[in-house]
């Protein structure tokens, strides 16, 4: 069954979502948040290649999720967060996942049925559309809603009709871990 | 005899350069750049990150040196330059490389001793010090002068005077490649 890896990557912290499809089901099978402190910026980056390669190892996933990123306000800022983004992206294509990128409107329409869904809103969404006892944090959220609007474009699994645009989704849980 | 990569990341091309330090000597081991197309990005990040373990594979440089950058003008590039950056710094610490990062300042005083030197005077004085039969490409000059910039500030071979400030190099060649 193919399993999916989200990512929203950071300088500092990376959220990371892996969902699995079965089917027209849609499980959860972990979500969490590799934290990389604030030491030096080589060692930031191994962390984030080493913590995604590791995650990968162990749960597998055919393929990975990302929020294209638009025009950052600012240029240092932006970048940082590509330097997250190129080491998060070379964990992946190191293991041979594909990468796919979504806009922000594309992954609110997608887990929220509506393109300016804030963040709450977002995390909110999924705990209900992955049955998990509690809102994953900020950014392992828009991981997971990166995951699952993967999902719903690349319609695997099924048509895109049969997969989630917000609560359309077949609610079926997975464990909630991390 | 410790080797020290230099790179100069780019999103569709990567400038890089390998010197060996003999004692008081520097050798020129191979300047070149990695071009990338235009293809999609993830795939680009891809090929920089395979080029450079390929490279460091092959000519087992110790560490590698890149150039720190400041306040870029504009954050779309500085997204772009940050992940190639990224793909870059992943390739060497994925190899236990150590990272070093010098302002564009620094490597002009090291090789041209002159902080504002211009593009064509770097070129031209990478290929007196290194005594290459004609002048590096631009983005491969700047990768062999954070390469030397690194030699001249961690004193890999002997104190800081000995090493390299602009003309004081010892003019040891090696072959040119690429």
């Amino acid at each position: 069954m193919p399993r999916i890896l989200g990512i929203d990557p950071g300088s500092r912290k990376t959220g990371f979502g892996i969902i699995e499809i079965d089917g027209k089901k849609i499980k959860h099978v972990i979500n969490g948040r590799l934290m990389v402190g604030d030491g030096e910026f080589a060692d930031r980056l191994r962390q984030i290649f080493e913590g995604l390669t590791d995650l990968i190892e162990r749960y597998q996933p055919d393929m990975m999720a990302i929020e294209k990123v638009f025009l950052h306000k600012n240029a240092d800022s932006a970048l940082k967060l590509g330097q997250a983004r190129g080491a998060a992206i070379c964990a992946a294509v190191n293991q041979q996942l594909t990468v796919s990128e979504y806009t922000a409107t594309q992954i609110k329409k997608a887990v929220v049925g509506n393109g300016h869904a804030n963040k709450a809103q977002i995390q909110y969404m999924m705990s209900v559309i992955l049955s998990l006892p509690e809102s994953p944090e900020e950014d392992a959220a828009d991981a997971l809603a990166c995951a699952l609007t993967h999902a719903h474009h690349s319609a695997i699994g099924g048509s895109q009709s049969k997969l989630p645009a917000g609560m359309r989704t077949t609610r079926r849980g997975g464990r909630y871990s991390r």
